[in-house]
């Protein structure tokens, strides 16, 4: 399985609630992208900074997204689909920046 | 259900490889740890710049973490155990620098 990790941080100007509203929407639109086995966007509602290993300073962060796909043939078909390019077109309206984090699991 | 991100960096001069073996210790240990319902932890293998927005310039990371509970009692409950302490201070041995990040549902 292919998971990759967003960070997302509202745009300069939008309020938490118009970016959650905005979240909501990004949300039931992933519903109808081809090959996206699962998505998942989850707000940010604390970033404790009294870690009992040194606290890593960033942030803060709005929104956390995961994205699945079933393997690499999936994802090809997700980045070639026009409803996947409308989709990010969404994200544009909404995301002030992205950090995207692909992960694998431990062998 | 509570869920935590965390976003780990390794300890500076220690090796991918090591690190990974440490997540793996870390996964096992987290089988025997109360009222932790799910613990993930997987690696970082990639960390594209080449976003459709603009790119939040963080990183690198070596790993992404998450917790979940099943709620606050539970993890109250969690944070009282000395096999959650024990685990805690397994995660000193190996976690360089930690960004833990409380995520909530949509409402």
């Amino acid at each position: 399985m292919i998971r990759i990790v967003y960070l997302l941080v509202r745009p300069e100007g939008m309020t938490p609630s118009k970016f959650a509203e905005e979240c909501q929407v990004h949300y039931d639109m992933s519903h109808d992208v081809p090959a996206l086995h699962k998505y998942e966007v989850r707000l940010v509602n604390e970033e404790p900074s009294d870690t009992h290993v040194p606290y890593l300073d960033i942030g803060p962060f709005d929104a956390v997204a995961e994205c699945w796909f079933e393997g690499s043939e999936k994802y090809e078909e997700y980045l070639a689909s026009d409803i996947r390019k409308a989709w990010f077109e969404h994200g544009k309206t909404f995301i002030g920046q992205l950090k995207p984090i692909y992960t694998q699991e431990l062998c």
